[in-house]
């Protein structure tokens, strides 16, 4: 049996460093908003080369807490409009919703799958206010471009690198590029703590400070509520976790990287559409994508010869019961991806045979 | 030096099992919505006698997720007023508003501080919808009156018991009166996780199903959205975690009933009025808050001879900037609350002599 990603061998590895992680900050008797949140979250700005890193409870969070940060700052109003690609995780969306904010979907890059900067022109409306660009899989969007087209029509820019920690275009990562970032580190991202997290990074010294007040119940000072904030804080144990890992980040990137490129390499299979990446990219490779226009029966090949596979995601947003409202909403090529992607394993721990069996699954699979 | 509290030294005496229990979890490789939290959550409900209980990030999504769950059910809506005692603390009234719901306060029991039944007769209007008792300190307000009132008013009730977790009245603990209840285990609290967590517990199956859906995304299975959620999940490293510390919850609470009976013996300084406490309840002690009409020199002399003390709250909710709309409003026997009340330590770890340490400080204050 391939597992598609099995954090139990991965963290075998790193094993002892997280036990004397988490037995440090027992002993220490200080669990929040402490000196390992502080030492992780400058690892974390500078590993995104970005000015400040805000830790907070989750990837959802940061991405909802930047935007009510910028309507604190009267910087977007309810009912503006929030152009997002239509294959977003369900999450980005809800970040939206949850501050009264308009998501205008777009159809996504037909060969990346990421925000296409095509469709963002002719999207924008009068009240349009933010561009949220989600680096899926394990790169950027088309950032250069984007960041054109938000300077020219006055726009924030909000990165969402859930999937995409440390991956970089033209040598600048993700973090780097737009207003403001939210980043996950659920426990199965390619940087993932042992429990829920998340951050915001940004350049923005206001937005910073406006981050750290409303993570902690909107106070700065304790006692003091500058504004109606939540609670939302990456905790000391989870901060101390998130050192180690980072410290092993590029490594386990590296492992990743080869399963791609053997991938890419021995997957012959016609029916079987790779996922195409450009060499001026550095990907991260958070998720291998391929496109079957059989893709349950394929996932059924793989499932029958031990190999385990996952559909992200299975349904768009905009048709989730949760959006009644948009459910009438179509995009032709973003429902043809729902119904076709699937990702296969790409597991840092990997073995060569491990590689070798889902290639061979993958070839022997006639649709 | 007497701390107010320290968890570095009420930690050490369980290091080992604390240590295992994150030693179990990361080499589960399994970290959200998995057995401990399972575990966990029946032990919990089962503790507080209620039917359910629900893991969440903290104590205050607790209590904005139980009334946004009430919001999604049909229960309550947008404008529809809470009444809660005005020396909540400020998570309480942000959950409130949170949920477009407007707080209406009442001056709280003198005796107690705890919201006091014949001041929510008065404050009932067309638009209460619930009533939100706070139970302070770790004792109950007078439930079985408030429920009265709820019945005969056709309220809901929400009890806030993030600071009585097993306080019980007539036999009955915190969590098994309401509605619902709100809990949070914020480190410093009786039962403290060693990050940030918290807990719902209800007897209702309907709520139970609403609040499992909202803390994942809004979906009960996985990429299937029914709600638009959020993401607040106890994870299982903090679950674990919680199962260690409930174990010792009792002998803990011994503690610190054994410190607070030795105060309320030995502090006989007339400036210093001390809890009063009946025996028909069964009062876990979370904090011991004494009236001062000099507090600030009260704090200064017990700093000057190394005993530290907090004053919780130095601000009501409604004069703090974040409700600058509510800072008009004025309750007299609140805000001399707000001026007099200080917390002296009652840490379980505390010795003898600590304790005694205390008194003399205390006894030897003159205003
Ligand atoms: C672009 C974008 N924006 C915002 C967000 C929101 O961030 P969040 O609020 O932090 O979740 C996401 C999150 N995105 C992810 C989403 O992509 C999906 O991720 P996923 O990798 O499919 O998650 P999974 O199926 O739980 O885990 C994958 C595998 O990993 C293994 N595993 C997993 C866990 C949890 C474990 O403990 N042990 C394991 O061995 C087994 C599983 O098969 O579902 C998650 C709940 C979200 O956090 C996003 O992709
Ligand atoms: C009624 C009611 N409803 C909802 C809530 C909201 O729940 P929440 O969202 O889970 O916070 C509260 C929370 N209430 C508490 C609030 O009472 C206050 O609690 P507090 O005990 O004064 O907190 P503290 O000063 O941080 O800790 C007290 C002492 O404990 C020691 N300590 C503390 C920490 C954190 C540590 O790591 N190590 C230590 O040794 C040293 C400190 O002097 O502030 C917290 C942030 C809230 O969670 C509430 O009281």
């Amino acid at each position: 049996m391939i597992q598609f990603l099995s954090l139990k061998k991965i963290n075998a590895k790193y094993a002892d460093e997280l036990k004397a992680a988490c037995a440090r900050v027992i002993d220490s008797g200080y669990f929040i908003l402490g000196p390992e949140l502080q030492r992780f979250e400058q690892a974390f700005a500078s590993f995104s080369q970005a000015k400040h890193c805000i830790g907070l409870g989750n990837g959802l969070d940061a991405l909802t807490l930047i935007l009510r940060a910028w309507k604190l700052q009267g910087k977007i109003k309810d009912g503006d409009e929030v152009i997002i690609q239509a294959n977003a995780y369900i999450a980005c969306v809800l970040a939206i919703t949850e501050n009264n904010l308009v998501p205008v979907f777009v159809e996504p890059d037909a060969n990346n799958f990421n925000l296409d900067p095509a469709k963002i022109r002719t999207a924008i409306t009068e009240k349009t206010r933010v561009i949220m660009p989600v680096h899926l899989y394990g790169r950027l969007c088309e950032m250069p471009e984007i960041m054109a087209i938000a300077a020219e029509a006055n726009l924030l820019v909000l990165e969402d690198a859930s999937q995409s920690h440390g991956a970089t275009l033209q040598g600048k990562p993700a973090g780097s590029w737009g207003d403001a970032t939210g980043f996950s580190f659920y426990p199965s991202k390619n940087l993932g703590a042992l429990a829920d997290a998340g951050a915001a990074v940004t350049n923005d010294d206001e937005l910073d400070k406006a981050l750290r007040a409303l993570r902690n119940y909107g106070s700065f000072e304790r006692y003091n509520n500058l504004y109606q904030g939540v609670n939302s804080r990456l905790g000391e144990m989870q901060a101390a976790i998130l050192s180690v890992k980072l410290n092993h980040f590029w490594s386990e990137v590296e492992c990743r990287r080869e399963v791609a490129a053997r991938y890419l390499a021995g997957i012959t299979n016609p029916a079987i559409k790779l996922p195409q990446w450009e060499v001026r990219e550095q990907h991260t490779w958070h998720l291998f994508v391929v496109r079957c226009s059989q893709r349950e029966a394929l996932q059924a090949h793989l499932a029958n010869h031990g190999v385990e596979s996952i559909i992200h995601y299975p349904k768009p947003p905009y048709k989730q019961q949760a959006y009644e409202k948009m459910n009438h909403l179509s995009f032709a090529l973003n429902e043809q991806l729902h119904r076709e992607v699937l990702s296969i394993p790409i597991d840092p721990s990997m073995t060569d045979e491990d590689v070798e069996t889902v290639i061979e699954v993958c070839n022997s699979f006639s649709a």
